[in-house]
């Protein structure tokens, strides 16, 4: 059992996978159209080289994880951004349409996304697969984060708004934030047979196989798991999530985000920064960023790591006695920016 | 201890492998050296895109492992193959010096030999990394079957051949093969400190780190192992090497191979191939993969695979009570085939 794996996973914990998606989502999944990868990245690395050639251009929602603009470019292909702005972070339609081109080969979406939080509602999703089926391009959708709603809905992949883009989607998750095992390298992704063909080559020339003992264990917990765990995860991020609402309502000059996916607060602070005297030292959000370590001892990440100049990111996925106390300094920072001295 | 580890690695571990590898080479490796990689095609990987860009050539030595080109191409760079011909499968100096163009960006090696078993003498070495030198390329080697060597010698590396070449050496290994966990995808590189950077941002977009499970089992098995086991698998395979040879002085018409290293047995077919008579079936290494497959029920891999018509690779990684019975099937269907009624 120590030995290599078919380059895209044991059949068996493909299998798993493919019913625990069908049950998920209520479309049927077949193991041939599963792929195990060394977690959600390698399956959107396969997904962006799969496609890809020189020429192509890739929409990309944007504030949007870095990886993905980097994968487009290691591809040999153009990343166009289009802007979802704030207070919902969702994209507008028409602006995704304006940025079609004929070099347009897929749209990467990411709902819950991270940086933002923002959890797209069905209209854009159906939307979004229109314009995939008109203009024939692929859709690339990064669910990794579909365990964490806290709208008290259920997550809603587009293949279930819209299940006619099936054949022109890659669906791609793993299991690192649903069973906190970001380490362990275990994703996978749903796709039409001729990607998963390309996949299989392409992982056989890369990685090889995910760690073969991760592939075990996860089908061991697929077989035998009782969804009681991922119970405990969720309610724990959902107390984590409420609890942190609850603090950042005492923010001034800062709107409390919506948050109602992924296990980001996403705030924006053009407000804050632009009601700071013009000689005030923290002019960006990267100051912001940077001031909150020092003064509040929270780390946290700048809009511009997600290409947004206003963003600030922070992760509610810490335990809850130091994400407590930790937002409630950053509340208290923030709000003494305007009336502090200067610092140096 | 699930979480995340940086994308080249768990500090200690790097440094546990830098240590393994200066006591190795004599030579002294720091921790700003090693990169953990998923398996060391991820090492591979991680070189051939940190250094090629489109139009850049790369001289791989043929017969070749796959994977090579494969990655090359992957990178958009081009393969320019050298054969090292039957009986040494040892590259000559002048063909490989007239193979370098103003193009040339890499070579790369890979001795013990996946799939000739053979192992450089310290001439070709020292010959290779001059011409590296000379032509300013960098030097690529798959060192992965180090630890499989059966001439009574140790393995001796690029870099303990030629110590200056180490400056512009990328030396990929991996644990899959010295502790018989090819499954686990754990391998390593060292280079030079902007290597390891250029390496350092692309696994973190591409995989992350390497499974965080096999990494925390092999420090611990280099801070604790003794070299036992490590010494009983080579015993294994050295006693698989000897019985083998045994077995295959048996064959007519093929010239038993000299196995130096790795743990393959790679024959060459020409004179068997143009002593039967024009009208048989079997006419090319690859009838006779098959031919074996279904006479013998031996699996072997025909040399097409790695670049060349004449060759067949056989493991011998196998236990060795299906090794010599499985030996001794092949060397009696090779030598019946002069002989046989023609199959359908």
């Amino acid at each position: 059992m120590n030995r290599y794996t078919d380059s895209i996973g044991l059949t068996p914990l493909r299998t798993a996978i493919a019913e625990k998606l069908s049950a998920e989502t209520g479309i049927g999944w077949n193991t041939e159209n599963i792929v195990i990868t060394a977690g959600a990245k390698q399956g959107l690395l396969d997904a962006a080289f799969a496609l890809l050639n020189p020429g192509d251009e890739v929409i990309i929602i944007r504030p949007c994880w870095p990886t993905f603009p980097a994968q487009v470019l290691l591809a040999g292909a153009t990343p166009v951004f289009v802007d979802a702005p704030f207070p919902t972070y969702i994209p507008d339609i028409g602006a995704i349409r304006a940025a079609v081109t004929p070099h347009t080969k897929a749209i990467i979406i990411n709902s819950p996304n991270n940086p933002t939080g923002a959890v797209y509602d069905r209209v854009t999703l159906q939307a979004t697969g229109d314009l995939a089926i008109n203009y024939q391009h692929w859709i690339i959708s990064d669910e990794c984060y579909s365990s964490f709603v806290f709208t008290g809905e259920r997550h809603e992949s587009i293949v279930m708004a819209h299940p006619s883009v099936r054949s022109r989607t890659i669906l791609v998750n793993a299991f690192s934030k649903e069973l906190a095992i970001t380490g362990w390298r275990l994703g996978y992704f749903a796709a039409p047979p001729e990607i998963v063909s390309a996949a299989k080559k392409l992982q056989s020339h890369t990685t090889s196989n995910a760690n073969v003992i991760a592939q075990h264990a996860i089908l061991h917990h697929l077989q035998v798991g009782d969804g009681s765990f991922e119970r405990r995860i969720h309610q724990r991020l959902c107390d984590a999530h409420n609890a942190g609402l609850r603090i950042l309502a005492g923010l001034q000059d800062v709107m409390p985000p919506a948050a109602d996916g992924s296990f980001f607060f996403y705030l924006d602070l053009s407000r804050l920064l632009s009601a700071l005297p013009a000689a005030d030292p923290v002019r960006s959000t990267e100051d912001v960023a940077r001031y909150l370590l020092e003064e509040s001892g929270v780390a946290c990440v700048a809009g511009s790591s997600f290409g947004d100049a206003n963003g600030l990111r922070l992760s509610f996925g810490a335990p809850p006695n130091l994400l407590e106390s930790g937002l409630k300094r950053v509340v208290d920072t923030l709000n003494s920016l305007k009336n502090r001295q200067a610092a140096a």
